[in-house]
């Protein structure tokens, strides 16, 4: 796997941060956690003015053989349905990112569909969906190498077009499966407590789905770090989306974390790098019932709380203009001092 | 009092409005609590394609006869140096407007100060602030009268020049008590449930502060309607809030409702007219103590939990994208028949 070098900022600046924070004509955290968005992000661009660049959003789809074993209320060919549905711009993530100007991408990680030539789509498609994990690993250690390249590459094209935030997002049908058994690892936690509804399967498909995640668990119990975990549950577009992760963070710019599947890749990518943690924003939590449980073992405070549990980078859309309206009040807001206003008794 | 006639929205398109939202191309329920703004939406405007017309939002504010006795962290004349700020643009409500293209008014509705001759400050002024509470009611039959009415007039006018959604904020030091004197009399709850720390007083100013407020409900305890709670303990800027918010549900707008002061007008108005509830949002859960036992007794769900604590409505300009976005969605987001996506098995 490729190394990432991402740098720890530094905290020169914390406590002017603070003072410029503190001294704006509002009680003093009276903002929430507006407040502590705006600290990190100046941390993470060292600077009392921070400016955000070219909000970007890339969405990576990718297909699971686990699907074949009927661990989710969908069909396999939602997924490729679904990204051409994201390429004609019906989907919910077409809306928001229009709605806020955000720069969409949609990466075939490794779909099982011939898209053909589509110019809107970046082709870095691994292969025809994983292997059934239920009988072999989901890929090979050269397809997670590629698929880590692929991700980072793609994240340093659109740092090169000057955005400094970006969200990540997902399609694939079955791949609440690969999260859960990402997080019962990572998190040391049953594997029942990281399994949910995902798109909305039964009783009966929930305790099948278990079940099924139980026996891939046995199969693979000989996992030792994070890169076998990907190769022997993950997803293609799980495993990009870690890359990308990685190498947005090593770019220094600010990573939005998305719902389920995308804080899986977000685990991964912490547990490669923890680094990572300085530039990572968690966008909303999701209804998903695992995530809760996921944003606790990264100590994480989400920003939206609207029982979304639609992936393909909806939170992170939705919780850009909350990202915005920080920086705007830190750029924007007068002090007491300028607006001759009297501070507290 | 002027009789408000609010209207209940119709129910005929509820069926319909339920299978648009249910056949976008999303799993049932997926988009959460924008599902439920959306409906609420359509049905407030009874159409399947809801639009959101020039938002606009209302800031009312009041001195109060009861700051004197000391109950906020801040001297009374941070409303009018506030209100100053407002029209200088450079208070956090300025910014979270400019930043979402929303139409931001300010109205003095009784502040203990001259401003003079401004063009952009609404002049409703009832008084130069309330009479201290603790020894009379706050304002008489025919301020409360006037209060109301002129709220009324102002919503009036906005509605007139074509918006369809308004929100609403305040400033006014010393409104926490009234608004937690308001909240124990209609949620009836005791005191100490109902006051929290305002704009940040210590533990010694937190005591005291439930101590006069204690003082200040036996001195009233006679009160057996709104209209007399509000002349007793309310404020110019609750008053006329509560005024404006009962002409906005009469107009068929979309009520937007603050943090803690402003949910205490909308108790004011549901308790005058209960037809309120089918237009009002919640726009976002305040740090401030009392206000999530308001929204339970209310049975309100916020969009935001930010922990917020400035009023001035920052919490409706934060979360009006949210709204936009359910709005945009519905308009928007293709079906599955219209993008041939396959649904649940």
């Amino acid at each position: 796997m490729i190394d990432f070098n991402i740098p720890q900022p530094n905290s020169d600046l914390d406590a002017a941060i603070d003072h410029k924070i503190d001294f704006k004509t509002k009680p003093i955290g009276a903002l929430g956690q507006l407040e502590s968005l705006a600290k990190q992000i100046c941390q993470i661009q060292e600077t009392l003015s921070p400016e955000l660049k070219k909000p970007s959003l890339v969405v990576f789809a990718g297909d699971h053989g686990l699907a074949k074993e009927g661990v989710s209320a969908y069909p396999q060919e939602v997924t490729h349905q679904m990204v051409l549905n994201f390429l004609s711009g019906g989907a919910a993530i077409n809306v928001f990112s229009q709605q806020h100007g955000i720069d969409l991408k949609i990466v075939d990680a490794g779909v099982n569909f011939d898209f053909g030539t589509k110019s809107d789509l970046i082709n870095a498609k691994i292969g025809m969906g994983t292997a059934n994990a239920l009988k072999n690993a989901a890929m090979t250690k050269d397809q997670l190498d590629l698929a880590i390249q692929k991700g980072a590459e793609i994240v340093n094209q659109i740092h090169a077009s000057d955005s400094n935030i970006i969200g990540f997002g997902e399609m694939g049908i079955g791949n609440t499966s690969s999260a859960s058994l990402i997080m019962s690892h990572i998190c040391n936690l049953p594997i029942d407590e990281c399994v949910g509804r995902g798109t909305g399967i039964n009783d009966t498909g929930y305790q099948k789905k278990i079940d099924i995640l139980r026996q891939v668990q046995e199969k693979h119990s000989s996992i030792s770090n994070t890169a076998e975990l990907l190769q022997a549950v993950g997803g293609f577009e799980i495993a990009m989306m870690t890359g990308a992760m990685l190498q947005a963070a090593a770019n220094q710019m600010i990573v939005l974390v998305d719902g389920f599947i995308s804080t899986s890749a977000y685990l991964c990518a912490q547990s490669i790098h923890p680094n990572i943690q300085h530039y990572g924003i968690f966008c909303h939590q999701s209804d998903e019932s695992g995530h809760q449980l996921m944003l606790e073992y990264l100590g994480a405070e989400p920003i939206l709380r609207l029982n979304l549990r639609l992936g393909e980078g909806t939170g992170c859309a939705l919780a850009l203009p909350l990202i915005q309206s920080a920086v705007e009040f830190m750029n924007k807001m007068a002090s007491f001092e300028s607006a001759g206003v009297s501070n507290k008794h």
